[in-house]
């Protein structure tokens, strides 16, 4: 009788506890689609602030905005992480054209990739090479390419089902193409925008020359898909015709900026942290709405939706927003940096970094048990409509945390949309949809408090 | 030894039937996304023709155009099915106005709800009574009734995950509204709009005076959620403020208009018919883009896709383009009433009505042994992140096709987005992702192949 007791008392102790996780995840979605503040805090990101790429005034009015925000909501601690970061500044509009004949031209939209340097005033105006992939350079060689632009052309994979597949799979030419190109005598690089859509919109996006001395750097830009395949018909038709374009972006000295982080601290383990972040700096084109403001906002929200429902954290929970994802990964890798030299015993990071849209799950990095610990909570999710569990990627700005123990995670919202919007002019508030922003909130603080509560081993 | 031969045999021969599937599905969505036609079908059917609302001449345009493509597409057989369909027309634009004092006045966006009569010319002014629900009606009775223009303003849940059930649970104010009101003597009727966002556009619908004389009917429209809002603030404030509003709408007699349907011929089973539908007709304020142009082309590109990457179908499968779902169901109705006169025995029958937004997944009615037989198939769904597969609505256009047998399926897409469109000027073809789409005509086209290789037993 003894034992049927302790059998029942442990059995309705965890029924109760599911209950109860129940119950709690069920407040916290009611709370953000009914009372969240994620929408109002993205409104002003977007609309007030605008676009926030690294060292620009957009990025440090963001820094105050946001630590501002997070003052007023009583957390235990709010502060600036300092963090020096590269500035790169577009300039003056692109200008580009295709010329089929002298005097004949067709105006096609392009803008200078992040990191590039600019062409010379007056511009570059070239014979084209139109190529493939990185390898069809090799095959052409320095005969077929000196003196040329190369117009990196692969479309990214229309029948991936996941987009960000489909970047994968095409973002070589982006961030390798100048590099490579600069080695068979190219005099600048034309890339199709990282874009599923056809649509008018280049897509910026980092660059780099790797060990390339600065002499040999060329100037690099996207053209928009439309015009890709404009170019491309026109190359078939003639391989005579010349593209011009002009850009005076420029690489300026590093600035002083800032990680923007708060923290309720543990009652029962405060030196076990859990991060839920995103990064506060976007490209330069739209405001940066998608990437990430939104994974910002809802960041902030998560803890303080936790924090209104009355959850008081066994460990110390930190959002923080990253600065510099896009051209340097320093909020990211200074984060890290402190919080080794510190000692701090990091479990578990969650980073929102891929749209505001409607969430589907989480993918999980570095922690191969704690997949099977999560797919276990998969019913509480399911009310929910969250569904996908498995290994993946966690995120940019929580990779240098990486380490034997800590569980890396990403928000998984759904991806058809993503890539229409990602690093272009067209990442703006009126994309967002306030529930999908809300449901991703709710869905990371309840992850958040299924990981404080339960551990991740 | 023998047995285990058996065994084997059929282990590998399920094996391979489960491989072949999973193949079929892989090229199903691979045609859908690289080489589909609905999108370019929406854009003729929703840029070219626009809003289709019964009996009109875009409804008569969008029957001639669909049946003209799809009399390309090789189908074993492609006809017109003649149903009357109401016709009720909108008129001039509606003007309302919220009157603080004689002369000072405040325009509102509003909009006749569909099959409502008409203002007077010089349109009503009144005082309004604000309720939450139909009950309050019987609290408030006749004293406080009497005269005024009645104000539903529940809002749809906000809490709710899924849009559709916060729907149900706030449209009775718009479907019985009116004829409820009537009985207190209320001089016309204004509805919140069915919409989850605050925004300006008012949202049409359905309603009915059930078996009021129609002497006693009075008018009803929509007002925009932002609206709403204003209105009830301003109540809140004086509640001598006077309402304007007028609207020349009009029932007209019935039309002739028709289903549009095709088919191919099942080789082993012709007699088992298998339906991939929606509704061409659509409300009159936007082009009907997701509501329902979307499940027009997604359930003709569901068959065309099958043929295409050659499938044979078993059992006959029709594509049925309905006419008159939003206000009739006429179309639903005949050809119910044919398939039963014919004695076509229709053992699954799968609709598009939930918009063109990224597939979730599939709803079933009237099929509780199949929904288990359908959760077998998740697996093969999975790589293309189908996950929901339960009980639940058909779809209005199949629902008259309810026998004891027969399973009755919904596409399940993503609901957030939804009502921001819904009946409004806003659903209008750039709301449509073309990925989303194909992702829902590639799902709709895979339930369709199994249902039809494995029957629905």
């Amino acid at each position: 009788m003894k034992h049927f007791f302790l059998i029942a008392s442990i059995f309705f102790s965890i029924h109760l506890t599911a209950q109860n996780d129940a119950e709690i995840i069920k407040q916290i979605y009611s709370t953000s689609l009914t009372d969240g503040k994620s929408y109002s805090w993205l409104d002003h990101l977007s609309n007030q602030i605008g676009s926030r790429l690294s060292g620009s005034l957009g990025a440090e009015l963001a820094v105050e905005y946001t630590k501002a925000e997070m003052d007023k909501l009583g957390f235990d601690k709010v502060w600036l992480q300092p963090v020096m970061v590269p500035k790169w500044v577009r300039g003056a509009p692109e200008f580009a054209y295709i010329e089929t004949s002298p005097g004949t031209t067709t105006n096609v939209n392009i803008c200078a990739l992040g990191g590039s340097v600019a062409t010379p005033n007056a511009g570059i105006k070239a014979n084209v090479i139109e190529v493939k992939s990185l390898k069809e350079l090799e095959t052409l060689g320095k005969e077929k390419i000196e003196g040329k632009i190369v117009f990196f052309n692969r479309p990214m994979q229309a029948d991936a089902i996941r987009t960000f597949d489909a970047y994968s799979g095409a973002v070589d030419q982006r961030g390798a193409g100048a590099r490579k190109a600069v080695k068979y005598g190219a005099v600048g690089v034309i890339v199709r925008s990282m874009n599923l859509r056809l649509d008018d919109f280049p897509h910026t996006g980092g660059m780099g020359y790797g060990d390339l001395p600065v002499s040999q750097h060329i100037p690099a830009a996207a053209i928009s898909t439309n015009d890709a395949e404009k170019l491309s018909a026109m190359l078939s038709l003639n391989k005579d015709i010349k593209f011009f374009f002009r850009q005076n972006c420029q690489q300026l000295k590093d600035v002083q900026s800032y990680n923007v982080i708060g923290e309720i601290k543990g009652s029962e383990f405060p030196n076990e942290y859990i991060v839920v972040g995103g990064h506060l700096d976007s490209w330069d084109l739209g405001d940066g709405s998608h990437d990430d403001g939104a994974g910002c906002v809802q960041s902030m929200d998560a803890l303080r939706i936790l924090k209104q429902i009355g959850v008081k954290p066994k460990r110390t929970i930190r959002v923080v927003l990253f600065m510099n994802e896009e051209n340097g990964l320093r909020g990211g890798t200074e984060y890290a940096k402190v919080a080794k030299e510190k000692g701090e015993n990091h479990i578990f990071a969650l980073e929102s970094d891929s749209g505001g849209f409607t969430p589907r799950g989480f993918s999980f990095e570095n922690g191969d048990s704690f997949v099977k610990k999560a797919q276990q909570w998969k019913s509480l999710f399911e009310p929910y409509f969250i569904h996908y569990f498995e290994k993946g990627h966690g995120g940019a700005d929580i990779g240098p945390l990486k380490n034997d123990t800590v569980v890396l995670a990403g928000l998984v919202p759904d991806s058809q949309r993503y890539f229409d919007y990602h690093h272009a002019k067209n990442d703006t508030f009126d994309a967002i949809n306030k529930r999908e922003l809300e449901l991703g909130a709710a869905t990371m603080a309840s992850m958040i408090y299924l990981v404080d509560t339960y551990g991740t081993k």
